[in-house]
């Protein structure tokens, strides 16, 4: 059928298994072919469709609530929720969100982006359920790599200590976005290979019911006996510890066992837990068979050949180089140890890893703990490189605070992702990392104009030893520039000057250099000469420099792709005002809202990031020449 | 004997067990007398004490590593590395911290403060440890409450999983602060009802692997049946599922069972969890009994009685107001739910919670949890009040950026110990809430003058649908002001003149008005005349007055009790600046280091905050009046 004719997940509700398994070639062969031209999580959404179609035939969306964590494998629920027609625009400036969206549709009723908030957010809905005595079905559908984000695993502790009505889908792929790790990742392996769930579990119980609790000593060794017995013949004892009833393992593929177990799972009092196999990539070979995560998440592709449509011959991604040099130094410097959260692939560590597995952590979706286990390796004289996006290291602010900067500790991070991230949107900008962080005792931070420079960083980083250390750094490729062949130290707190100028200067740092310095050559046709300053220590600055140039009356203008509030150009503005300076300044940055969706590009016009906007403001502030007055 | 004569933990080495259980009754007697006259961590650190002898004895600190997690068990080990004498100056100013502090002693390798970070700080110190090639012993003691804190499971899962040596001490004493929740807390009481420990596992292990392993399923089947007898057989299988061996419970009182149990530990390979029974309090009854925490920190006390001494008559506590306030709109308002993480007493919630028991949820340790299962219930339209340490809302930060701003929730953030908390020192401080939420969009962050002004802000919350609201209050008691008896509605964004004044204006809030007043009428002394300002908004600011003072080039002293960089004073500066305005403008606040333990008057002192700073500051801005010229 034509997916997007559908308005509806009521269109579900009369069809038969065999027409929801053509509805299902037909939404994989959709999705197969928009993701193509669009790009987007194609791995996760074809690992879903039978998952997703049954959870809207069994439940009665949006009265029954699912909450779809992290929401990248969202796209078949927007199918099937009416907004097919849409993918043509999906991740798209003003398009359909890569993930659930509130705005969008009624039946989205939790918003996501980060990982492991949905057992949460659905505590909290069925908490007020409770309250308000309505009877709706609360469905958080999370995957085995989310659930071992500490968030979840407070949520877990919780609820099965509330013993609430909730039904938790556990989608089971074996796969974070890379490979997963961790005991918990092992205890469904167990699992998995246990065989199927088992009902026997319910009439066993009240068999043993019958045993007589004599008290004391005795009743303890029967219950021990009882769980033990249960033990042997269900799976899941894990769950089941902790106040959930367990159900699976379960194939994700197939209808029949789906509707059973969510049937089942519908008439159960208390937490449930379904735990459902699934495969990522489903029904597209190339995603079928990704084991690194290469087809989480993708730019356009070719669907006959699997081939990824990618630019001719892009300079090198960033993270690459980031972490390329992080190995490097690693040849001659044993201490330093690379940790990443889930993201080897993201972070270009699998090169480090391969060179040097025994000092590699991938610590699965765990940001708090990555970000303090580098402290505690940095007490022990190690140099920990802690690789991490903008945006996830939100969720270790608490350690880096409490755990790196309080103690003063080594530790360098690579913050990844910095500044607008485009496609992803709202949850994933990497816009608040300065604001969090300037006020933080003891921290270095900085930004490098280019792939250069950045090699540079690292290696200062890294031989760096007076404190934590962070570096910033874009999404996507570097500029293209000559890399040196030898790296050098870069003196903390010290700028450059790219261009001489006398009647203003810009201050700013990384991806608004470029735009800086073309409003420079723009101005200086209309004579005006404006200096142009790489400020590429935001955390100390530059006090010298800042000096003359406030000393001088030079006016001005800061750029930061960041958030304007407690950013860095209020950090020039705290400056010249303690010393007394009188300066014009003007700062430009990302304004006090979230910033949604679409191309970098897009976004950096909408808030008024734009070379055009750098002369103009310029202008407002530049000062006249003697000549002229 | 005379415990001030001990200068390191050696001179265990050659105890007898009689000796030890002398040293033991003289370490309590010296720890209750001393801390009824500084008060400080009576209940954990009495709980503590054969646990930390018996640690000290069969390892050898500083080479091993004693982890303490939270940290305010470790006056026993401060006893125990000579730093008995240091007592008497407990939590005070330049005193013996009430925390691990690696610059008082070698044996203390992990600077505590906040929950649930030993784990975390362990794996890196044994990751260290086997790329050196050391052997040393690394070991947390952790409790059973901490263990719920979604960084400490992260760990977990992540030490079962790499199954490096590593000694985990749970030292369940049924209480985080005040008694545990969590799902967790269950699985430990069936483990402590299921009896002693049992090494008989050993040999059933060895026994089972002589099944033959015949492949496949049966091979499985197998697998499960020894995992199912050794269930009936060994407690802790929850551990042993994630990849610990597990020893426990042990009396943690008894020497016999600690010694043979950490002896055991010490030989064994790979990580292991020793799940020690303790009491909280052990030795002095009115601890002992202590069901609800009154007793887990306390002030000082009379020995004979267990009495608190308390100021006479003092004014409600600031957490009083905040949450009966709560309690009593809750009781025309069915929509109001309050959720705190594991600080009922502390949050003065008990009142509320025996009122509306199904509308109180404590979650636990687990700050992420709590915030985000608020934003949970804010979808379904219901009125959450989170109540939240400052300086434990830092560990939510991402929650509040994702989960609250981003979809613009309405949940209501009660910020607790905003600003100096003084004798639990830097890890507490509640200083970087300003600069860490101000830069969120959507959000309301204001902080009352008085607990009058408290009270109407709680309503003011309550009744605002238009997004996130915090209230930010400080630590200890109110001014003792006269309460309305009719709540009012204060509108958001607004601002008040507390005395009028034509020379300067004091922009200030909370905490930091008193000495304002009491500087502007110094001032006024002096002939010069100030405009004190209640900024009660920190955002949105009054930017009505704010113009109106702008336009008349009013010079401006900000004064706030958390970090200068990037906080309000900032946001004046901001202000000022993005108009064009030129008043001059000074700010006064915490400078950029962490501020260590002592009382709150001698922390302000040493910052410099204080009514003569204030009065020297604003002479130096204030506009001279025409006579004088």
């Amino acid at each position: 059928m034509d997916v997007t004719k559908i308005t509806s997940p009521q269109i579900l509700k009369k069809m038969s298994t065999e027409e929801l398994e053509a509805l299902s070639a037909d939404i994989r062969q959709f999705l197969i072919e928009k993701l193509s031209k669009t790009g987007g999580h194609i791995g996760p959404n074809l690992g879903v469709v039978e998952l997703t179609i049954a959870l809207h035939k069994v439940f009665d969306s949006p009265k029954d609530k699912l909450l779809w964590d992290v929401g990248h494998q969202s796209y078949v629920h927007k199918i099937l929720t009416g907004r097919a027609c849409e993918f043509d625009t999906l991740r798209q400036y003003k398009g359909l969100c890569g993930f659930p969206k509130m705005i969008e549709s009624e039946h989205d009723v939790w918003e996501t982006g980060h990982s492991s908030t949905s057992l949460s957010a659905a505590m909290g809905m069925v908490a007020a359920r409770d309250i308000k005595g309505t009877k709706e079905h609360v469905i958080p559908i999370i995957g085995d790599g989310a659930l071992t984000g500490g968030m979840a695993l407070e949520a877990l502790n919780h609820i099965g200590h509330e013993k609430k009505n909730m039904i938790v889908i556990l989608n089971d792929n074996e796969m974070s976005i890379a490979p997963n790790v961790g005991a918990l990742h092992s205890v469904l392996g167990r699992l998995r290979t246990a065989g199927k769930y088992n009902w026997v579990k319910d009439e066993l119980e009240m068999l043993l019911k019958k045993i007589p609790a004599v008290g004391g000593k005795l009743a303890s060794t029967a219950e021990r006996i009882k769980d033990s017995v249960k033990y042997l013949l269900v799976s899941g004892m894990f769950f089941e510890e902790l106040g959930f009833t367990y159900l699976g393992p379960i194939d994700g593929h197939n209808y029949q066992e789906l509707f059973e177990n969510l049937q089942y799972a519908k008439k159960t009092e208390g937490p449930v837990i379904v735990h459902v196999i699934t495969k990522k990539g489903k029904g597209f070979k190339p995603a079928e068979t990704d084991k690194v995560g290469t087809w989480h998440g993708t730019g356009p592709y070719k669907i006959e050949t699997g081939d990824l449509i990618k630019p001719v011959s892009a300079p090198p991604a960033w993270s690459s180089v980031i972490s390329e040099t992080v190995r490097r130094l690693a040849r001659e410097d044993e201490r330093i140890v690379a940790i990443t959260p889930a993201m080897p692939v993201g972070s270009k560590l699998v090169g480090f890893a391969s060179e040097f597995p025994e000092r590699m952590y991938d610590v699965g979706i765990a940001e708090q703990h990555a970000t303090t286990m580098a402290a505690g390796l940095a007490t022990q004289k190690m140099k920990p490189f802690l690789a991490i996006y903008s945006t996830f290291l939100q969720r270790a602010y608490d350690q880096v605070v409490h755990d790196i900067c309080r103690p003063n500790l080594n530790v360098f991070i690579g913050i990844d992702r910095s500044g607008l991230v485009g496609e992803d949107g709202e949850t994933h900008q990497g816009v608040f990392d300065i604001a969090f962080l300037r006020h933080l005792p003891n921290l270095v931070l900085m930004m490098p104009k280019d792939e250069n420079e950045g090699q540079h960083m690292v290696h200062t980083s890294l031989t760096y030893d007076d404190g934590p250390i962070a570096l910033r750094f874009p999404r996507g490729n570097g500029l293209g520039v000559k890399m040196d062949e030898e790296l050098k130290q870069i003196p903390i707190g010290s700028w450059e000057v790219l261009k001489e100028g006398s009647d203003a200067a810009i201050l700013t740092f990384g991806t608004t250099i470029p735009m800086a310095l073309e409003a420079a050559e723009l101005l200086e046709k209309e004579d005006v000469s404006v200096k142009v300053i790489n400020a590429r220590f935001i955390k100390p600055m530059d006090e010298g420099m800042l000096h003359s140039l406030l000393e001088d009356c030079m006016p001005l203008l800061t750029i930061e792709e960041a958030v304007l509030q407690g950013g860095f150009g209020s950090a020039v503005l705290e400056f010249a005002n303690d010393h007394g300076y009188a300066s014009p300044i003007k700062r430009m940055g990302i304004p006090d809202r979230f910033i949604e969706h679409g191309s970098v590009k897009a976004l950096l016009e909408e808030i008024g990031l734009t070379t055009p906007e750098v002369v103009r403001t310029i202008k407002t502030i530049a000062r006249r020449k003697q000549k002229r007055a």
